[in-house]
Protein backbone atom coordinates (compact mmCIF):
# COMPACT_ATOMS: atom_id res chain seq x y z
CA UNK A 1 0.00 0.00 0.00
CA UNK A 2 1.17 3.64 -0.67
CA UNK A 3 1.52 5.77 1.97
CA UNK A 4 0.13 9.54 1.76
CA UNK A 5 0.41 12.47 4.03
CA UNK A 6 -2.26 11.07 6.40
CA UNK A 7 -1.84 7.57 6.21
CA UNK A 8 2.66 7.72 6.57
CA UNK A 9 3.95 6.50 9.85
CA UNK A 10 5.98 8.61 11.94
CA UNK A 11 9.82 6.22 11.88
CA UNK A 12 12.81 7.14 13.82
CA UNK A 13 15.88 7.68 12.95
CA UNK A 14 19.38 8.28 15.24
CA UNK A 15 22.15 10.46 14.59
CA UNK A 16 24.17 13.50 16.55
CA UNK A 17 22.39 11.78 19.81
CA UNK A 18 19.14 12.99 18.99
CA UNK A 19 15.98 10.67 17.54
CA UNK A 20 14.99 12.20 14.56
CA UNK A 21 11.07 11.70 13.80
CA UNK A 22 10.14 11.72 9.64
CA UNK A 23 7.38 10.53 7.66
CA UNK A 24 8.55 9.53 3.91
CA UNK A 25 5.85 8.94 1.44
CA UNK A 26 5.47 9.32 -2.70
CA UNK A 27 7.24 7.93 -5.65
CA UNK A 28 10.56 5.99 -5.06
CA UNK A 29 13.55 5.38 -7.30
CA UNK A 30 14.33 9.39 -7.96
CA UNK A 31 15.81 11.99 -5.96
CA UNK A 32 13.98 12.65 -2.40
CA UNK A 33 12.65 15.93 -1.25
CA UNK A 34 13.52 16.87 2.22
CA UNK A 35 11.35 19.55 3.86
CA UNK A 36 12.45 21.72 6.65
CA UNK A 37 9.59 24.22 8.47
CA UNK A 38 9.11 27.35 9.36
CA UNK A 39 8.88 28.31 12.92
CA UNK A 40 7.51 26.27 15.76
CA UNK A 41 5.99 23.90 13.07
CA UNK A 42 6.08 20.38 12.85
CA UNK A 43 5.52 18.21 10.26
CA UNK A 44 1.49 18.27 10.48
CA UNK A 45 2.18 21.43 9.55
CA UNK A 46 2.51 20.88 5.94
CA UNK A 47 -0.48 21.22 3.14
CA UNK A 48 -1.14 17.87 1.85
CA UNK A 49 -2.83 19.27 -1.24
CA UNK A 50 0.79 20.04 -1.51
CA UNK A 51 2.56 17.13 0.27
CA UNK A 52 0.91 14.76 -1.65
CA UNK A 53 0.94 16.70 -4.57
CA UNK A 54 4.80 16.51 -4.81
CA UNK A 55 4.54 12.88 -3.84
CA UNK A 56 2.68 12.13 -7.20
CA UNK A 57 6.16 12.60 -8.66
CA UNK A 58 8.99 11.72 -5.67
CA UNK A 59 9.67 10.51 -2.72
CA UNK A 60 8.83 12.90 0.07
CA UNK A 61 10.62 13.48 3.22
CA UNK A 62 8.97 14.96 6.54
CA UNK A 63 11.31 15.52 9.78
CA UNK A 64 11.24 17.33 12.83
CA UNK A 65 14.28 18.67 13.64
CA UNK A 66 16.24 18.42 17.01
CA UNK A 67 14.24 19.10 19.75
CA UNK A 68 11.06 20.23 18.04
CA UNK A 69 7.75 17.98 18.85
CA UNK A 70 8.07 14.09 18.36
CA UNK A 71 11.74 14.45 17.83
CA UNK A 72 14.37 14.51 20.91
CA UNK A 73 17.07 16.78 21.70
CA UNK A 74 17.24 21.08 22.33
CA UNK A 75 16.26 22.91 19.63
CA UNK A 76 19.61 24.98 19.19
CA UNK A 77 19.99 28.52 18.98
CA UNK A 78 21.64 28.68 15.27
CA UNK A 79 20.60 28.34 12.00
CA UNK A 80 23.75 26.57 11.57
CA UNK A 81 23.88 24.26 13.79
CA UNK A 82 19.90 23.46 12.69
CA UNK A 83 21.25 22.60 9.45
CA UNK A 84 24.39 20.29 10.65
CA UNK A 85 21.60 18.46 12.05
CA UNK A 86 19.19 18.20 9.33
CA UNK A 87 22.60 17.01 7.17
CA UNK A 88 23.57 14.19 10.18
CA UNK A 89 19.34 13.36 9.88
CA UNK A 90 19.82 12.66 6.06
CA UNK A 91 22.56 10.96 6.64
CA UNK A 92 21.30 8.83 8.60
CA UNK A 93 18.52 7.47 6.30
CA UNK A 94 21.64 6.62 3.85
CA UNK A 95 20.73 8.96 1.05
CA UNK A 96 23.93 10.61 -0.86
CA UNK A 97 21.68 12.66 -2.96
CA UNK A 98 18.66 14.70 -2.04
CA UNK A 99 16.80 18.09 -3.09
CA UNK A 100 15.96 20.31 -0.35
CA UNK A 101 12.75 22.60 0.28
CA UNK A 102 12.90 25.23 2.99
CA UNK A 103 9.99 27.24 3.88
CA UNK A 104 10.55 30.41 6.11
CA UNK A 105 12.99 29.65 8.83
CA UNK A 106 13.47 26.33 6.62
CA UNK A 107 14.65 27.74 4.12
CA UNK A 108 17.54 29.49 6.25
CA UNK A 109 18.09 25.96 7.48
CA UNK A 110 18.24 24.95 4.11
CA UNK A 111 20.20 27.32 2.72
CA UNK A 112 22.97 26.14 5.42
CA UNK A 113 22.59 22.45 4.63
CA UNK A 114 23.42 22.99 1.06
CA UNK A 115 26.75 25.23 2.16
CA UNK A 116 27.46 22.61 4.55
CA UNK A 117 26.63 19.92 2.57
CA UNK A 118 26.93 21.34 -1.48
CA UNK A 119 27.66 17.27 -2.42
CA UNK A 120 24.56 16.06 -0.60
CA UNK A 121 22.13 18.75 -2.37
CA UNK A 122 20.96 18.26 -5.89
CA UNK A 123 18.63 21.27 -6.21
CA UNK A 124 17.07 23.60 -3.77
CA UNK A 125 13.64 25.50 -3.18
CA UNK A 126 13.72 28.11 -0.80
CA UNK A 127 9.63 29.43 -0.18
CA UNK A 128 8.95 32.67 2.01
CA UNK A 129 12.29 33.10 3.36
CA UNK A 130 15.28 35.60 3.27
CA UNK A 131 19.16 35.25 3.22
CA UNK A 132 21.61 36.71 6.38
CA UNK A 133 20.89 39.94 7.04
CA UNK A 134 17.94 40.11 5.06
CA UNK A 135 15.62 43.51 4.87
CA UNK A 136 13.77 43.14 8.38
CA UNK A 137 15.14 40.26 9.93
CA UNK A 138 17.06 41.51 11.94
CA UNK A 139 14.47 41.25 14.61
CA UNK A 140 10.35 40.04 14.15
CA UNK A 141 9.07 42.41 11.43
CA UNK A 142 6.79 44.98 13.06
CA UNK A 143 3.30 43.03 10.98
CA UNK A 144 5.36 39.56 12.11
CA UNK A 145 4.81 40.86 16.00
CA UNK A 146 1.45 42.21 15.96
CA UNK A 147 0.00 38.95 14.13
CA UNK A 148 2.49 36.61 16.45
CA UNK A 149 0.85 39.16 19.25
CA UNK A 150 -2.36 38.95 18.63
CA UNK A 151 -5.05 36.17 20.61
CA UNK A 152 -7.70 34.59 18.13
CA UNK A 153 -10.61 33.00 19.31
CA UNK A 154 -9.10 30.03 17.60
CA UNK A 155 -5.42 28.95 17.51
CA UNK A 156 -5.31 28.13 14.33
CA UNK A 157 -6.87 30.86 12.83
CA UNK A 158 -2.88 32.79 13.37
CA UNK A 159 -1.39 31.11 10.00
CA UNK A 160 -4.81 32.67 8.68
CA UNK A 161 -2.72 35.91 9.47
CA UNK A 162 0.58 34.80 9.00
CA UNK A 163 0.48 33.06 5.65
CA UNK A 164 -2.44 34.92 3.91
CA UNK A 165 -3.59 38.81 2.76
CA UNK A 166 -6.18 40.18 4.44
CA UNK A 167 -7.98 40.04 0.88
CA UNK A 168 -11.25 38.71 1.08
CA UNK A 169 -9.90 36.09 -1.52
CA UNK A 170 -6.81 35.03 -0.04
CA UNK A 171 -8.66 34.37 3.50
CA UNK A 172 -11.04 32.21 1.76
CA UNK A 173 -8.26 30.30 0.71
CA UNK A 174 -7.01 30.74 4.15
CA UNK A 175 -9.32 28.60 5.83
CA UNK A 176 -9.61 26.20 2.94
CA UNK A 177 -5.82 25.40 4.19
CA UNK A 178 -6.78 25.38 7.45
CA UNK A 179 -9.33 22.51 7.19
CA UNK A 180 -6.61 20.40 5.02
CA UNK A 181 -4.02 20.48 7.74
CA UNK A 182 -6.17 19.33 10.27
CA UNK A 183 -7.36 16.35 8.14
CA UNK A 184 -4.20 13.92 9.13
CA UNK A 185 -6.28 12.79 12.55
CA UNK A 186 -4.32 9.59 13.32
CA UNK A 187 -0.72 9.97 14.62
CA UNK A 188 -0.46 13.54 14.74
CA UNK A 189 2.85 14.71 16.37
CA UNK A 190 2.68 16.53 20.04
CA UNK A 191 2.71 20.65 19.97
CA UNK A 192 5.81 22.09 20.21
CA UNK A 193 7.48 22.53 24.03
CA UNK A 194 7.29 26.05 25.06
CA UNK A 195 11.32 25.84 25.01
CA UNK A 196 10.90 25.91 20.94
CA UNK A 197 10.43 29.47 20.28
CA UNK A 198 12.84 31.32 22.67
CA UNK A 199 15.42 28.95 20.56
CA UNK A 200 14.49 29.51 17.28
CA UNK A 201 13.92 33.35 17.71
CA UNK A 202 17.96 32.92 19.00
CA UNK A 203 18.69 31.63 16.01
CA UNK A 204 16.98 34.01 13.96
CA UNK A 205 18.05 36.66 15.33
CA UNK A 206 21.76 36.36 14.81
CA UNK A 207 21.11 34.70 10.97
CA UNK A 208 19.31 37.87 10.55
CA UNK A 209 21.78 40.87 12.20
CA UNK A 210 23.35 43.30 10.21
CA UNK A 211 27.24 42.64 9.17
CA UNK A 212 29.64 43.28 6.21
CA UNK A 213 28.96 42.20 2.32
CA UNK A 214 26.17 40.03 3.87
CA UNK A 215 24.84 38.51 0.36
CA UNK A 216 27.74 37.32 -0.83
CA UNK A 217 28.14 34.07 0.53
CA UNK A 218 24.74 32.82 -1.70
CA UNK A 219 27.66 32.84 -4.63
CA UNK A 220 28.45 29.37 -3.37
CA UNK A 221 25.15 27.77 -3.57
CA UNK A 222 25.64 26.56 -6.94
CA UNK A 223 22.80 24.24 -7.04
CA UNK A 224 19.93 25.24 -9.57
CA UNK A 225 17.39 26.64 -6.79
CA UNK A 226 14.15 28.15 -6.79
CA UNK A 227 12.92 30.96 -4.85
CA UNK A 228 9.00 31.10 -4.34
CA UNK A 229 7.05 33.79 -2.38
CA UNK A 230 4.02 35.55 -2.19
CA UNK A 231 4.14 39.47 -3.50
CA UNK A 232 3.57 40.50 -0.22
CA UNK A 233 5.28 38.83 2.58
CA UNK A 234 4.97 40.75 5.44
CA UNK A 235 6.68 38.10 7.79
CA UNK A 236 10.00 37.73 5.94
CA UNK A 237 9.71 40.39 3.06
CA UNK A 238 9.08 39.37 -0.50
CA UNK A 239 12.27 41.84 -1.25
CA UNK A 240 14.54 39.55 0.49
CA UNK A 241 13.04 36.39 -2.29
CA UNK A 242 14.53 38.70 -4.96
CA UNK A 243 17.50 39.52 -2.93
CA UNK A 244 18.07 35.72 -2.97
CA UNK A 245 17.84 35.42 -6.43
CA UNK A 246 19.89 37.98 -7.71
CA UNK A 247 22.82 36.92 -5.58
CA UNK A 248 22.28 32.86 -6.19
CA UNK A 249 24.18 31.94 -9.54
CA UNK A 250 21.28 29.81 -10.92
CA UNK A 251 18.34 30.93 -9.30
CA UNK A 252 14.79 31.27 -10.51
CA UNK A 253 12.01 33.60 -8.90
CA UNK A 254 8.58 32.71 -8.96
CA UNK A 255 6.04 35.69 -7.06
CA UNK A 256 2.89 34.65 -6.61
CA UNK A 257 -0.51 37.31 -6.81
CA UNK A 258 -2.10 38.63 -3.73
CA UNK A 259 -0.36 36.49 -1.29
CA UNK A 260 1.67 36.67 1.80
CA UNK A 261 4.08 34.69 3.50
CA UNK A 262 2.42 30.96 3.08
CA UNK A 263 1.93 31.49 -0.89
CA UNK A 264 2.42 27.76 -1.57
CA UNK A 265 -1.10 27.24 0.68
CA UNK A 266 -2.90 29.96 -1.45
CA UNK A 267 -1.64 28.29 -4.95
CA UNK A 268 -0.85 24.71 -4.16
CA UNK A 269 -1.79 23.29 -7.60
CA UNK A 270 0.16 25.44 -8.93
CA UNK A 271 2.93 25.65 -6.53
CA UNK A 272 3.42 21.84 -6.87
CA UNK A 273 3.34 22.30 -11.26
CA UNK A 274 5.81 24.78 -10.59
CA UNK A 275 7.99 22.92 -8.16
CA UNK A 276 7.63 19.68 -10.67
CA UNK A 277 8.91 21.47 -14.18
CA UNK A 278 11.85 22.94 -11.69
CA UNK A 279 12.92 19.80 -10.12
CA UNK A 280 12.17 17.24 -13.38
CA UNK A 281 14.20 19.95 -15.92
CA UNK B 1 -3.26 20.03 -42.86
CA UNK B 2 -2.14 21.64 -39.70
CA UNK B 3 0.01 24.96 -39.90
CA UNK B 4 3.42 25.35 -38.02
CA UNK B 5 5.64 28.72 -36.95
CA UNK B 6 7.85 27.84 -40.69
CA UNK B 7 4.99 27.15 -42.94
CA UNK B 8 1.97 28.93 -41.95
CA UNK B 9 1.20 31.58 -44.69
CA UNK B 10 0.89 35.36 -44.12
CA UNK B 11 -3.01 36.56 -44.30
CA UNK B 12 -3.78 39.81 -44.74
CA UNK B 13 -6.54 41.89 -43.21
CA UNK B 14 -8.19 45.73 -43.23
CA UNK B 15 -8.85 47.91 -40.15
CA UNK B 16 -8.45 51.47 -39.85
CA UNK B 17 -6.94 51.65 -43.62
CA UNK B 18 -4.10 49.94 -42.50
CA UNK B 19 -3.59 46.25 -44.27
CA UNK B 20 -2.21 44.19 -41.52
CA UNK B 21 -0.40 40.99 -42.15
CA UNK B 22 -0.83 37.89 -39.73
CA UNK B 23 -0.30 34.37 -39.47
CA UNK B 24 -2.49 32.17 -37.51
CA UNK B 25 -1.32 28.69 -36.79
CA UNK B 26 -1.89 26.08 -33.68
CA UNK B 27 -4.97 24.21 -31.53
CA UNK B 28 -8.36 25.88 -32.76
CA UNK B 29 -11.45 25.96 -30.48
CA UNK B 30 -9.91 28.40 -27.14
CA UNK B 31 -9.02 31.68 -26.86
CA UNK B 32 -6.44 32.59 -29.04
CA UNK B 33 -3.23 33.82 -27.92
CA UNK B 34 -2.05 37.17 -29.87
CA UNK B 35 1.88 37.77 -30.16
CA UNK B 36 2.81 41.91 -29.91
CA UNK B 37 6.40 42.22 -31.42
CA UNK B 38 9.49 44.04 -29.31
CA UNK B 39 11.52 46.94 -31.67
CA UNK B 40 12.17 46.88 -35.64
CA UNK B 41 10.92 42.95 -35.27
CA UNK B 42 8.85 40.99 -37.35
CA UNK B 43 6.60 37.81 -37.43
CA UNK B 44 10.11 36.19 -38.64
CA UNK B 45 11.61 37.46 -35.16
CA UNK B 46 9.72 34.94 -32.68
CA UNK B 47 11.55 31.52 -31.74
CA UNK B 48 9.82 29.07 -33.71
CA UNK B 49 10.26 26.61 -30.25
CA UNK B 50 8.33 29.33 -28.69
CA UNK B 51 5.43 30.00 -31.06
CA UNK B 52 5.48 26.21 -31.75
CA UNK B 53 5.39 25.21 -28.53
CA UNK B 54 2.59 27.06 -27.37
CA UNK B 55 0.53 26.50 -30.61
CA UNK B 56 0.70 22.72 -29.20
CA UNK B 57 -2.39 23.81 -26.36
CA UNK B 58 -3.90 26.90 -28.21
CA UNK B 59 -4.28 29.15 -31.27
CA UNK B 60 -0.95 31.40 -31.79
CA UNK B 61 -1.64 34.74 -34.15
CA UNK B 62 1.35 36.80 -35.04
CA UNK B 63 1.05 40.32 -36.95
CA UNK B 64 3.03 43.31 -38.39
CA UNK B 65 1.39 46.31 -36.48
CA UNK B 66 1.15 49.33 -39.09
CA UNK B 67 4.30 50.32 -40.96
CA UNK B 68 5.79 47.10 -40.17
CA UNK B 69 7.20 45.16 -42.55
CA UNK B 70 4.50 43.57 -44.81
CA UNK B 71 1.92 45.47 -43.37
CA UNK B 72 1.11 49.10 -44.54
CA UNK B 73 0.53 52.42 -43.20
CA UNK B 74 3.04 53.98 -40.83
CA UNK B 75 4.77 53.27 -37.67
CA UNK B 76 2.35 55.84 -35.16
CA UNK B 77 4.97 57.85 -32.24
CA UNK B 78 2.93 56.85 -29.45
CA UNK B 79 2.20 53.03 -28.22
CA UNK B 80 -1.70 54.38 -27.41
CA UNK B 81 -1.75 54.71 -31.12
CA UNK B 82 0.04 51.61 -31.71
CA UNK B 83 -2.23 49.32 -29.41
CA UNK B 84 -5.49 51.34 -31.61
CA UNK B 85 -4.17 49.66 -34.41
CA UNK B 86 -3.44 46.23 -32.71
CA UNK B 87 -7.08 46.30 -31.25
CA UNK B 88 -8.79 47.04 -34.75
CA UNK B 89 -6.63 43.99 -36.19
CA UNK B 90 -7.92 41.91 -33.44
CA UNK B 91 -11.35 43.27 -34.17
CA UNK B 92 -11.29 42.90 -37.60
CA UNK B 93 -10.36 38.86 -37.31
CA UNK B 94 -14.22 39.21 -35.61
CA UNK B 95 -12.44 37.68 -32.25
CA UNK B 96 -14.07 39.00 -29.13
CA UNK B 97 -12.08 37.35 -26.56
CA UNK B 98 -7.70 36.86 -26.76
CA UNK B 99 -5.29 36.25 -24.58
CA UNK B 100 -2.30 38.96 -25.50
CA UNK B 101 1.53 38.39 -25.29
CA UNK B 102 3.73 41.33 -25.42
CA UNK B 103 7.68 41.29 -25.48
CA UNK B 104 9.24 44.60 -24.85
CA UNK B 105 8.04 47.25 -26.91
CA UNK B 106 5.00 44.54 -27.62
CA UNK B 107 4.58 44.85 -23.60
CA UNK B 108 3.96 48.24 -23.79
CA UNK B 109 1.66 48.10 -26.41
CA UNK B 110 -0.26 45.28 -25.29
CA UNK B 111 -0.47 46.70 -21.44
CA UNK B 112 -2.53 49.68 -23.54
CA UNK B 113 -4.34 47.01 -25.75
CA UNK B 114 -5.92 45.38 -22.44
CA UNK B 115 -6.74 49.65 -21.05
CA UNK B 116 -8.47 50.56 -24.14
CA UNK B 117 -10.39 46.83 -24.80
CA UNK B 118 -10.56 45.75 -21.63
CA UNK B 119 -13.21 43.20 -22.28
CA UNK B 120 -11.40 42.04 -25.21
CA UNK B 121 -8.58 40.51 -23.10
CA UNK B 122 -8.52 37.40 -20.77
CA UNK B 123 -5.24 37.38 -20.18
CA UNK B 124 -1.80 39.15 -20.42
CA UNK B 125 1.45 38.15 -20.83
CA UNK B 126 4.30 40.80 -20.40
CA UNK B 127 7.66 40.02 -21.20
CA UNK B 128 11.00 41.83 -20.90
CA UNK B 129 9.08 44.99 -20.64
CA UNK B 130 8.14 47.76 -18.16
CA UNK B 131 5.36 50.32 -17.07
CA UNK B 132 5.24 53.61 -17.64
CA UNK B 133 8.00 56.30 -16.81
CA UNK B 134 9.92 53.16 -15.39
CA UNK B 135 13.71 52.72 -14.01
CA UNK B 136 15.77 53.38 -16.68
CA UNK B 137 12.55 54.02 -19.50
CA UNK B 138 12.74 58.13 -20.91
CA UNK B 139 15.58 56.86 -22.99
CA UNK B 140 17.16 53.79 -23.87
CA UNK B 141 19.64 52.40 -21.33
CA UNK B 142 23.34 53.08 -21.46
CA UNK B 143 23.78 49.34 -21.63
CA UNK B 144 21.10 49.42 -24.93
CA UNK B 145 23.07 52.37 -26.18
CA UNK B 146 26.18 50.80 -26.22
CA UNK B 147 24.83 46.93 -27.65
CA UNK B 148 21.94 48.60 -30.47
CA UNK B 149 25.23 51.51 -31.47
CA UNK B 150 28.21 48.14 -31.84
CA UNK B 151 28.81 47.03 -35.31
CA UNK B 152 28.66 43.07 -35.67
CA UNK B 153 30.47 41.14 -38.60
CA UNK B 154 26.76 39.31 -38.82
CA UNK B 155 23.84 41.49 -38.49
CA UNK B 156 21.94 38.73 -36.52
CA UNK B 157 24.41 38.95 -34.14
CA UNK B 158 23.13 42.61 -32.48
CA UNK B 159 20.33 40.25 -31.31
CA UNK B 160 23.15 37.69 -29.04
CA UNK B 161 24.06 40.68 -27.01
CA UNK B 162 20.45 42.51 -27.12
CA UNK B 163 18.60 39.09 -25.74
CA UNK B 164 21.20 37.34 -23.76
CA UNK B 165 24.11 37.79 -21.43
CA UNK B 166 27.75 37.42 -21.65
CA UNK B 167 28.10 34.15 -20.23
CA UNK B 168 29.13 31.53 -21.96
CA UNK B 169 26.12 29.74 -21.25
CA UNK B 170 23.82 31.93 -22.47
CA UNK B 171 25.55 33.06 -25.67
CA UNK B 172 25.72 29.63 -26.57
CA UNK B 173 22.10 29.44 -26.12
CA UNK B 174 21.88 32.82 -28.37
CA UNK B 175 23.46 30.71 -31.01
CA UNK B 176 20.85 28.19 -30.88
CA UNK B 177 18.28 30.75 -31.06
CA UNK B 178 19.77 32.42 -34.04
CA UNK B 179 19.92 29.60 -35.91
CA UNK B 180 16.10 28.99 -34.90
CA UNK B 181 14.64 32.11 -36.27
CA UNK B 182 16.38 31.82 -39.47
CA UNK B 183 14.53 28.40 -40.46
CA UNK B 184 11.52 29.86 -41.60
CA UNK B 185 13.03 30.50 -45.11
CA UNK B 186 9.72 30.53 -47.49
CA UNK B 187 7.63 33.71 -47.23
CA UNK B 188 9.97 35.42 -44.94
CA UNK B 189 8.85 39.12 -43.73
CA UNK B 190 10.35 41.45 -45.50
CA UNK B 191 12.80 43.97 -43.16
CA UNK B 192 11.56 46.79 -41.79
CA UNK B 193 11.97 50.21 -43.54
CA UNK B 194 14.31 52.93 -42.11
CA UNK B 195 11.66 54.77 -40.98
CA UNK B 196 10.60 52.05 -38.13
CA UNK B 197 13.22 52.77 -35.76
CA UNK B 198 12.62 56.36 -35.26
CA UNK B 199 8.66 56.54 -35.19
CA UNK B 200 9.06 53.07 -32.36
CA UNK B 201 12.15 55.58 -30.51
CA UNK B 202 9.65 58.61 -30.64
CA UNK B 203 6.87 56.39 -28.95
CA UNK B 204 9.43 54.41 -26.34
CA UNK B 205 10.59 58.11 -25.07
CA UNK B 206 7.23 59.77 -24.62
CA UNK B 207 6.05 56.31 -22.74
CA UNK B 208 8.86 56.52 -20.55
CA UNK B 209 9.37 60.31 -19.60
CA UNK B 210 8.68 61.10 -15.27
CA UNK B 211 5.31 61.91 -14.71
CA UNK B 212 3.63 62.12 -10.85
CA UNK B 213 2.12 58.24 -9.82
CA UNK B 214 3.54 57.16 -12.98
CA UNK B 215 2.55 53.45 -11.79
CA UNK B 216 -1.58 54.24 -11.22
CA UNK B 217 -2.58 53.00 -14.19
CA UNK B 218 -1.68 49.34 -13.57
CA UNK B 219 -4.14 49.08 -11.24
CA UNK B 220 -6.78 49.31 -14.03
CA UNK B 221 -5.48 46.09 -15.25
CA UNK B 222 -7.56 43.61 -13.62
CA UNK B 223 -7.02 40.25 -16.25
CA UNK B 224 -4.45 37.67 -15.04
CA UNK B 225 -1.04 39.11 -15.89
CA UNK B 226 1.95 36.75 -15.86
CA UNK B 227 5.01 39.06 -15.90
CA UNK B 228 8.73 37.18 -17.31
CA UNK B 229 12.35 38.35 -17.46
CA UNK B 230 15.41 37.54 -17.01
CA UNK B 231 16.99 38.04 -14.10
CA UNK B 232 19.93 40.21 -15.66
CA UNK B 233 17.67 42.41 -18.36
CA UNK B 234 20.08 45.75 -19.42
CA UNK B 235 17.74 46.87 -22.15
CA UNK B 236 14.34 46.99 -20.04
CA UNK B 237 16.06 46.86 -16.19
CA UNK B 238 14.54 43.87 -14.44
CA UNK B 239 13.24 46.06 -11.72
CA UNK B 240 10.85 47.12 -13.68
CA UNK B 241 8.99 43.50 -14.11
CA UNK B 242 9.04 44.06 -10.23
CA UNK B 243 7.10 46.74 -10.10
CA UNK B 244 4.54 45.42 -13.00
CA UNK B 245 4.30 42.46 -10.48
CA UNK B 246 4.11 44.89 -7.90
CA UNK B 247 1.32 46.96 -9.33
CA UNK B 248 -0.94 45.04 -11.11
CA UNK B 249 -3.56 43.46 -8.63
CA UNK B 250 -3.63 39.85 -10.29
CA UNK B 251 -0.18 39.53 -11.39
CA UNK B 252 2.23 36.45 -10.87
CA UNK B 253 6.19 37.14 -12.00
CA UNK B 254 8.79 34.48 -12.86
CA UNK B 255 12.60 35.63 -13.52
CA UNK B 256 15.04 33.37 -14.81
CA UNK B 257 18.66 33.12 -14.30
CA UNK B 258 21.80 34.64 -15.94
CA UNK B 259 19.37 35.50 -18.53
CA UNK B 260 18.77 39.57 -20.18
CA UNK B 261 16.18 40.93 -22.15
CA UNK B 262 14.84 37.80 -24.26
CA UNK B 263 15.06 35.05 -21.37
CA UNK B 264 12.05 33.76 -23.01
CA UNK B 265 14.31 32.45 -26.10
CA UNK B 266 16.94 31.38 -23.32
CA UNK B 267 14.51 28.95 -21.68
CA UNK B 268 12.12 28.13 -24.04
CA UNK B 269 10.68 24.90 -23.08
CA UNK B 270 10.31 25.52 -19.77
CA UNK B 271 8.58 29.29 -21.02
CA UNK B 272 6.30 27.61 -22.68
CA UNK B 273 5.45 24.99 -19.73
CA UNK B 274 4.73 28.27 -17.36
CA UNK B 275 2.32 30.05 -19.95
CA UNK B 276 0.27 26.79 -19.94
CA UNK B 277 0.08 26.62 -16.53
CA UNK B 278 -0.78 30.13 -16.48
CA UNK B 279 -2.86 29.89 -19.56
CA UNK B 280 -4.70 26.56 -18.57
CA UNK B 281 -5.21 27.69 -14.86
Amino acid sequence: MSHTHQTAPTQYTEANGIRFAYRRFGKTGGVPLVMNMHFTGTMDHWDPLVTDGLAAGREIILFNNAGISSSSGDVPTSIEEMAANAVAFIRALALDKVDVLGFSLGGLIAQEITLQAPDLVRKLILVGTGPRSGDGMATLTPEAQSIFGATYSEPDELWAHVFFTESKKSQAKAHEFLKRFRLRVEGRDPEVSEKVAPAQIAALGKWGEPRENPFVYLKAITQPTLVVNGDNDVIIYTSNSVILQQNIPDAQLILYPDANHGSQYQYPEIFVAHVGLFLDA
